[in-house]
């Protein structure tokens, strides 16, 4: 059952990462300008997969624990959070407003985490590189926003 | 407890009905062709806060249940694909890749009801009009794409 459990787990975190696919930057992204550390291009769905298949992992083994109520609901809230940003921020480029929704994402991440943690600390432990990616993502969000204050809409 | 974590899985919702607010129909879908039955622009958001307070009731239920794994994964996939399918629909204007993405939402949301229903009965039934409800989109985005042939990117 938790092989299942980790594939549906899995299937969400892709159906919130289609959205990188859907939207992809393009040329107006390109044009942006960014800070000298901005990860390289082919880092980010190297960086999604394996951070998806920590977050499936982590949803599954808490899954199939006691006492996991927060712990799930949060794990849906962070999913529902996390397909948002990439329609705001390519899709509608909306900087200002991305950035807003990466903080919510922040949030919801860390207290994803505790309350993984709780149940079980392996799965606690299995969220915190997604919490350092979203940091990054926001770090580079905002500096991007500032380097490109006339571009915003 | 139930309460917050009601709390978090209506957050859920909204944050993926967000999606409503910030990709609107607007002209390109106002000049479409639609069927007669097509329910009223006012109804779709007076419809989602209904299913919404239904969905998160009933996760909130199930949340506080023991051997909750599989439903509470099928409920994050469900909550992945809906906050998909509007930014496909009026963000990219795909309508065939919008009647996929209803698709896979409708077999998520059936599954999600199964599993909800083998832990509490009532979580079960208090999906029951979210799957009608989308299968009315379904068949909405099928007829205005059949409808619209030219339009089609």
């Amino acid at each position: 059952m938790i092989y299942v459990v980790f594939a549906i787990f899995l299937a969400a975190c892709f159906a919130a990462g289609s959205t990188g696919g859907l939207f992809p930057p393009g040329e107006w992204y390109q044009k942006l300008r960014k800070p000298w550390w901005t990860p390289p291009n082919w880092l980010f769905p190297v960086a999604w997969t394996i951070l998806y298949l920590c977050m499936a992992a982590a949803g599954a083994r808490v899954a199939m624990s006691p006492g996991n109520g927060l712990a799930m609901a949060l794990w849906a809230l962070q999913i529902a959070l996390n397909g948002l940003w990439t329609p705001v921020f390519f899709g509608l480029r909306r900087m200002k407003l991305g950035l807003r929704v990466l903080g919510l994402l922040w949030l919801s991440v860390a207290a994803t985490l505790v309350a993984l943690w709780q149940v079980d600390m392996i799965a606690g432990v299995l969220f915190v590189p997604y919490l350092v990616w979203v940091s990054v993502a926001a770090a580079l969000n905002l500096s991007v926003l500032r380097l490109n204050r006339t571009v915003e809409h």
